[in-house]
């Protein structure tokens, strides 16, 4: 398998292990050594496994978790670390995510996820106190 | 230096070329030989170096481009890359961003650039079609 399939295939278990409420996948996927960072939409960074970790049983163990899957993903490849791009697609609407991936023990684990509104969301975006498309 | 402030120097000076307008310098920070992709505020994703160029292009020449700064910034070194997450402090508002960077030449360089808004944008949070806090 090519690293770029690899990649994707770790990239969509973890959107497989969301959509599941599956927490035990989701602690193997997040990596263990170096050093993790969530920015869930609306939060302030998490950074470091414990915090991480915790908010992701919050949201899998809550009843208004929403469902959610991925498509759309990019890979770029950067020898021992690698970037998925990807939208989630949720009922209430897409959201963009940025995954970083590092090599642990021979496989790819996530060690950053960003997720926020996208192009899709126009009037959430139109509301934004930036209020301009410059950046 | 050590990689971490040589990192956060090279965060801090895409953001000094993002205030200054200087796109000759915003042409250098980029990575050359890395696929790089770039997430701005409601855009969809831009992959590949020359969209992503002439998107800053694009930013820099325009009378209405924010005034920026960046602040709370914390490094996460992954060997050849290394993820910066910060805040983005304009007039408007804040946003929050995740910038990969990878050694080229001796160097680091972005890769990927990620920007959209933290919970300090509760108002516009609140109107999200995903209407929520799980995720």
């Amino acid at each position: 398998m090519s690293d770029e399939q690899a990649v994707l295939d770790t990239n969509q278990a973890f959107y497989t292990a969301f959509a599941a409420r599956d927490m035990a996948a989701m602690e193997r996927i997040w990596a263990h050594e170096a050093r993790v960072c969530c920015i869930h939409p609306g939060w302030a960074p998490l950074i470091g496994r414990a915090p991480v970790i915790e908010s992701w049983a919050a949201i899998l163990s809550d009843a208004g978790a929403p469902e959610i899957s991925c498509g759309d993903s990019n890979a770029i490849l950067l020898g021992q670390s690698a970037l998925v791009v990807c939208r989630e697609y949720m009922p209430q609407g897409q959201l963009l995510a940025s995954n970083l991936f590092v090599v642990e023990n021979g496989g790819w684990h996530l060690v950053h996820h960003h997720a926020g509104p996208g192009p899709q969301l126009a009037v959430a975006s139109a509301t934004r106190p930036d209020g301009g498309t410059l950046h």
